[in-house]
């Protein structure tokens, strides 16, 4: 008995992204497509990718044409997606891809997006220790961030078995989907391409809470956190490159060690071979997370290198990894960790 | 019962699209995986985006090695594959997806690669007209070079349907995974970042008698053939402008109706809305052909936009929709029409 | 003494370039830089890598604002430059980088433009036969087109010398900025990057009608023009495949003779050494066209590759060599032929 | 009077950056042109951008063809330099774009390079706190490291001031020219293309030391350097993401006002108005530093984005600069502050 589901944001990226996933997904049929300003245009207008999707028409997204159906992702800007789940029905898996439910701390939420907190739903992080309990049968899922998703499988082994220092360091370089389909100068191809720049810095990156928040749950303790997105011309990927000073007394092999433990039975979570070095084509497409560890014992510190599509595993792969569980199926149903390169 | 094959230059780009291909191909199982110079690495050093490969070690491709499998595709540079293919027997299926079966004429052989001929395999082109036929149960097949794909689908229901003179022009903007993974310094990607530019110009292609084989037996009459190729800043992808004269009477309904009729029941060939046009990047690791047809009446001439993966239908796609006919399979057992966006 | 110049539309693409160039050259001094919604801006704001300018803030694009000036550079979007021109006084210079006065054909402006034609200045493409003649002191300049100034030059030796059948055919592989810094979704980065796409074709694209008029004043009949775009990830440069039917007797030597005849003594177009072919990489910034000439003789036909810089030559540079010739300035003055590589 | 200038190492890209610059220097004539294994081939084959030069022949490099120059550019790969410099006499002016003459300390070169140390010569960094005074009149100049230009710039000034604690982390994105023109696979295109990757991770990279001497001569005490180079797909630029621990009561006025302060009056670093971030697009192909400063207040850290063009600024253009001072002429002769964009 497959499961019925809707997508509303289908016109998006992560929209997108989903319905290529959910395409190939064995378990999940997909029902209503719904946008804002889209709604009446064929979804083949918006994602020619999709050949098999080009004739569906995009629905307005309320809660009426998402009633029906088991599961419904929303792929929403950030404010919107408390009031629709609330008319959506206990018994109904809302999935938010946005950053609605994310946070625990209502004062995080007001001081990073502002409005009203719609409140804290099970994170959709199964990696991150003692997440994936709470994912099992859960009808509501806060899919995390893409930047705090590889930031926080980066350095949360060293943090839970207290090998470093409260103290994070995250630079990310990001393709551009992660801004959207935004109408933005800075966003078009002729100012990206062949240019790195650099946004939201300081810490002025809504991002940053949830890597605190993540963080400080895995360590038992708050931890400092400094992270710099970082606009690089490609259209998806995240590499993070992920520093903590190291306590005294670890060395490489230890946290190697520790890593490997961790990771070893997290299908989609990849440590490299010593000496292989994370890169965003090797994950173009795929739901894995390509790590790599090293010590730099002159600065004292760990360094964590981190690859990432922030379209699949940062967004919809990981919204489909994270249902897979409150719905029952194989955490790995529908996804994969072979990407498409070159 | 599945199927065991083995893929000889496995370390290459056409050998990692065939085994991201073959990891989800339901009848096929994944045996030997052969290379030159990389024989005895690991294949994660070459293809980090296979993670479920990653520890299959490379074997030297030798007909030892390709012996007792179901199944032989031979990524090889040209002039390599018909010796290994006449020592692995004929009941096994060889999937050559070189250069060297693809040509019936062996002066055209001799003019455009040099050497001696290794003969005409049937040709793994199903849409093309009488080629399918060929290929049900076939044991050899060649598969066709990837701008000849798209070129040929391109004019062929034109030219099939008399509705054009014997006169083709093609220009082709393509990625720089055509080329392989040589080390050329006009490949390094300082070089093609941010630079268009021409080679294999005036019909220096090796592809041109491709091309003119093709249109030439669907036309019933020699086809004279332009066709020049751009590179262009992009790892996969070729698009393909195409144009040939417009025999008197002909008009974009005609053509259109024509086109309709050729192409509705195939299933990797998508003739787009009117309004919209191909882009390569709706076909990335799709098998899908992406096709638009228009009329320039001021220069009298048909003009078709042709979009493809050179890597999946232009090459490795390509070869397994070909196989699964002759293997017996449904054409799009394991092949899908879904392209990674943005 | 030098020459005091006004930009409008100095927030753009093409004045921006202007603007880079006008910042090296030895005789003319910036003046007033006007713009339509970014006027009250920084031009920092807009162009942060024109910094010797960064704090020069942005007037009304006005007749008042442009008054007072020697010379006046109009980038306007079309159909804004006729009515400007006509205040500015008949002692001023202006120069239209835009299309509003190209044409020759009224009934050509109404079908391709729409609207009443501003009427038809001196073409600013100097190495045109005839044209560098109506240049020297004139008050009045139509700067062309983008891919009619690469493609005429491609062609005109040939039509010029009666070497070739008047049917001409091009496609134009184009960078993102031809199209401006226009918020349109198929322009964003995440759009383009990796992708090559189709667009205007058919003939449906405005430069088409220019192609024609210049061709046919050279080869002294009507000539058919089939004219594709092709939008290629890349900010700059436009590769032209120029191709067209040689008349019988002619031959490469005799074609290489006649190029080399007509190029010789001009400064910014570059035939290169026999087996070399252009990239627009080699052009990036440079007020160069660099050409490479073949037979196809299989299919008969001349092909020409073209590369060039669409802003500097294909606008911005263009504009600045015909500004020389009517200020009386050394053709040459502020220019350049090196690119910026890799 | 103008001075003669040789370039060895003229087919690469560092040597293909300054005879860019020296072809627009007022007072410095371009000689002999070397290579290595390109000697014997015209210029043009390898830097087809540089028009004015392509039928330049390469020389080979050897103390003898190198004779006879005012000043001679080495654009070697390291290891070479010292032997030559110390044939080419005193009065020459020998300006090595190599690592050769930079570490002070020659057990940092045994253990970052290895082989015998050759020797200290004055840093190529004007901006830098006392390089300047010793650059008027020298014979011998250490060009420095792309990546410890930007990353030197960005924190010292706060180093100087003691505003913050002497812990310096670097992330720099780089492009792929940094690279040179080796022959390897991960340089290729196809490979590039559409990836961010790391490399030289966990304070591996040769540029480490020089990062740290710079900054430890400027705090006047040791300084601990985290540095880790990230590859993106494009062919120039780097941006370097800085910081280091704030000293308490420092504050971002304070910041701000010591960075205007220091370099105010630097011809070549710019300090962007407040909200405004830099780019590498900004400065591609200039001789610019844009900087900006911010205050992450949550962790603690003086944040400051520095974008360069590798090339430019980071190898030729410095180079230039510095040779400017040591020839008496002004420091900003031949040099730019104006990039190409988009």
């Amino acid at each position: 008995m497959t499961v019925k589901a809707a997508v509303a944001g289908a016109s998006g990226y992560a929209g997108g992204e989903l319905l290529r996933l959910l395409l190939v997904h064995p378990e999940i049929e997909i029902g209503a497509l719904t946008a804002a300003s889209s709604a009446g245009d064929r979804l083949g207008q918006h994602q020619p990718h999709l050949v098999p999707l080009a004739d569906r028409v995009l629905a307005e997204t309320t809660a009426e044409t998402l009633a029906g159906h088991d599961v419904v992702f929303l792929a929403l800007p950030h404010g919107h997606s408390g009031e629709i789940a609330a008319r959506l029905g206990e018994e109904v898996l809302v999935v938010d891809l946005g950053a609605d439910h994310r946070l625990r701390d209502a004062s995080d939420w007001q001081r990073w997006y502002g409005g009203e907190h719609a409140g804290t739903w099970p994170y959709g992080l199964p990696e991150l220790p003692g997440a994936r309990e709470k994912l099992y049968g859960t009808k509501r899922i806060a899919v995390p961030g893409c930047f705090p998703t590889g930031g926080s499988l980066a350095l949360a082994p060293a943090f839970a078995a207290g090998l470093v220092e409260p103290e994070a360091h995250f630079v990310s370089v990001t393709g551009t989907s992660g801004a959207g389909k935004s109408l933005k100068p800075h966003l078009l191809g002729s100012e990206v391409m062949g240019s790195a720049s650099a946004y939201g810095v300081g810490g002025a990156h809504r991002h940053t809470p949830e890597f605190a928040q993540n963080l400080g749950l895995v360590a038992g303790e708050r931890v400092t956190v400094s992270f710099t997105p970082v606009l690089a011309p490609m259209p998806r990927g995240i590499l993070t490159t992920a520093s903590a000073p190291l306590r005294a007394g670890t060395d490489l092999d230890a946290i190697r060690t520790e890593y490997e433990k961790v990771y070893h039975d997290e299908p989609f979570v990849h440590l490299l071979p010593a000496g292989s070095w994370p890169s965003t084509a090797a994950v173009l497409g795929s739901n894995a997370v390509h790590l790599q560890v090293t010590v730099d014992a002159d600065a004292g510190r760990l360094v964590v290198i981190a690859a990432l599509d922030n379209l699949t595993k940062g967004t919809a792969g990981g919204a489909v990894q994270s249902a897979n569980l409150a719905l029952g199926f194989e955490e790995t149903t529908g996804l994969s960790t072979v990407g498409v390169a070159p």
